[in-house]
């Protein structure tokens, strides 16, 4: 039998100089996390099925692969499964199998936080990093493995949760964009309770708000007059139709260049004309801490802006949520927000959480097309060694790498190879300074 | 429904502390194999079934776990498993599942250069960092998901490729282990072609070699007379066990503390009289080299032996064999060995091939139990603010914070907790070493 030499469909081999990059960004957000305080952690990839398949994962849920179920008496599974009359992999789950892939990082810490929390600090500042899974259609920049850094703060029900998130990830962004001279992000920050509050206000039934959602978030793509035809479309009451989209129609204009108290008086004033009594105390006031506080902490190229447009897919945020895009780029690099209701799932006691999460994929492409090079210029030397002239040399020349290396250097101690050109050249853009060939007369 | 809060069975969950550890292994493996002009590669944790399952993996392939097919017609496929008759897991392999979580990292390695190879550096030196996967019993250091790292050097057929790797592997060892106080290891090298040779050589048909290598691979736990007794109640031939037996009984004696020339030649006389003419020209030379100059590599305190014991389990190995233990354990913490006909299964070209993985979870076990501490001892400050009383002062503290950060100072802003005591000793235990809790007229 001949083996297959490519990866599994939609899956990544990374090459040396891909490595790179990718573990240059990793350290730089690792190194930014931790100054902000927040803990590494790690999960196993695999998860119980039951957990992935509660409705916390939305849209993901249908894209879990499942593993196997190992040592189940299939004769009898596999009737089951017949018997079902389905003949597909709907309802199998728990006769096949009883673990999958996890599709995201949240539900693993949900998992974890309510299984060791007796363990762990409170507040809880999380950062974890690790890859997922998700049997998508593979296209540029989406792959059905790929790598998520989340920071979560779990135990802490107050805006200050909001403030350390937004703080640490613009500042992680900016470090890893400005080595290639990128700069300009927008924060959008929204919270669900406006969303609902806006629909509900504007008239549409409690029950719609989901459907009214996720036609919102279509605003980027289709403009806000697509959205007001999907509405009407779609049947909904065109006063109440016409309602919502006024509130959207000069927002642009009124927070251009405000900030500070201004700002805040801008938002809260917007938040009274457009969600009346449908919300809660305390929302805008808790809005304009964040923007207030999160406003003083990030660098000067970077925009905070209250955006009643944003949505987020997930349907376990409870609050707070907020997306980070790049000028000149039409999606988003990170985003997250407040759930205050996972946890609870496990343990049976809700704790508050909020979490962000930076797609590290997109981070990754980005700064691939734009060419990133490695900025490590330190001495490295290789040893080829002629293995026709100089094989008796070989106990010498290692023993000379041994005192390099002992002072700190890189060495490599390769044979030379008869495409003596094709070896050379790759370890010149290897970054190798020092290229010796040591034949039998070769002064080392 | 209740979600599961415990890992999936036989997987483990890491506490901030556990990572703290993991990582700072991780980084001395990396920074000492980069020296070593090593690069860091990476490949999916899922691979085509085929690959796992085409005899490479030896006991491992018992133990893999298999993913659904996405996609597939099932009442078509579960017709021909029932079909098939055996009702359990055995034959649906490519029914049920078309990929698999990888047992090890040289199979994707092997893959992955069959792919690549003309994109990389020749000889190629690749390090490798990932999870593997195998649904074994769990037990206390071994789990079903657990991180290898792997050495590899592919293209090099020369024995240049074992000395690296095990100066490397033994140099990652020594700096790891030194931190703890361990010291003290053996690296145990022998070639699978003597073992081979001294089996036929002692009479023991061409058939029954693998056979042999299972049962003196016992020595350890059964000693010299457990191997010779088992292999006589096998019903071989007396005169071919006496004989067999007979070329382990004097050989400590022979090497003990015997170096460079004289070792040479004793092991150069010890080929000749165990395996006859049944070896190839060239490996008594080969092997005096390498424990030559990875000899003069390696630190004093490290014991580098020729062991005609050592057997390794894995089917694919093809020459040099070693082993790293390390005193007062009873087991190994690092094995590999020269493998040269796996990657033309792939590319229907061979390449040599030659790899050393380090066993990271015994490592971390080993250095977990001897109760590691960071080092890390850099200023760690901790704002804790009273939400009561201060809540008007967010701004101000995260504008503190943001001035200490951009100084590289680590800090962490949380709400003041109702049980401050145990926050403020679970941030001490974290290093934090100034806590400030803010009040209204805090002096920050």
């Amino acid at each position: 039998m001949k083996f297959i030499q490519t990866p599994v469909k939609g899956m990544q081999d990374f090459l040396p100089s891909d490595m790179a990059l990718r573990q240059h960004i990793l350290a730089v957000i690792r190194g930014t996390y931790a100054q902000f305080g927040f803990n590494e952690i790690e999960t196993p990839v695999m998860e119980h099925i039951e957990n992935l398949t509660g409705k916390n994962g939305g849209e993901n849920e249908k894209l879990i692969f499942k593993v196997l179920k190992r040592g189940a008496d299939f004769s009898r599974s596999l009737d089951k499964v017949k018997a079902d009359g389905t003949g597909n992999l709907a309802g199998e789950g728990d006769v096949l199998a009883d673990s999958a892939l996890r599709y995201d990082l949240t539900v693993p810490l949900s998992r974890y936080y309510s299984c060791h929390k007796n363990e762990l600090p409170t507040p809880f500042k999380a950062l974890q990093i690790g890859n997922v899974f998700r049997a998508d259609r593979p296209q540029k920049g989406r792959f059905r493995q790929f790598t998520q850094c989340d920071i979560d703060i779990i135990g802490d029900s107050s805006n200050m949760a909001e403030i350390e998130l937004i703080a640490a990830t613009s500042k992680a962004l900016t470090r890893i964009f400005e080595e290639v001279n990128v700069h300009g992000f927008t924060v959008h920050v929204n919270d669900r309770r406006i969303l609902r509050a806006m629909a509900l206000n504007a008239g549409f039934p409690e029950e719609s708000v989901g459907e009214v959602f996720i036609i919102l978030d279509k605003m980027d793509k289709i403009g806000i007059d697509g959205v007001k035809e999907e509405l009407v479309k779609d049947g909904y009451d065109e006063a109440a139709v016409s309602t919502y989209i006024g509130y959207f129609s000069d927002l642009e204009d009124i927070l251009k260049g405000k900030e500070g108290e201004e700002q805040a008086q801008i938002i809260e004033d917007f938040i009274t004309r457009t969600c009346g009594d449908k919300i809660e105390a305390g929302v805008a006031n808790s809005l304009a801490t964040v923007m207030q506080a999160a406003g003083g902490m990030i660098d000067k190229d970077i925009t905070l802006k209250f955006d009643p447009t944003l949505v987020r897919g997930m349907g376990y945020y409870t609050g707070t949520i907020f997306e980070i895009t790049i000028d000149n780029y039409s999606f988003s690099i990170a985003g997250g927000g407040r759930y205050d209701k996972m946890v609870g799932k496990f343990s049976g006691q809700d704790a508050p959480a909020c979490g962000f999460s930076i797609g590290f994929e997109r981070i990754y492409t980005i700064l691939k097309d734009l060419n990133w090079k490695s900025q490590d210029s330190a001495g490295k030397t290789a040893y080829l060694v002629d293995l026709k002239g100089a094989s008796g040399r070989i106990t010498e020349v290692f023993a000379k790498a041994t005192a390099l290396r002992g002072s700190g250097e890189t060495v490599t101690v390769e044979p030379l190879k008869k495409n003596a050109k094709f070896q050379v050249g790759t370890l010149e853009d290897a970054g190798y300074t020092k290229i010796v060939k040591v034949y039998a007369d070769t002064e080392l």
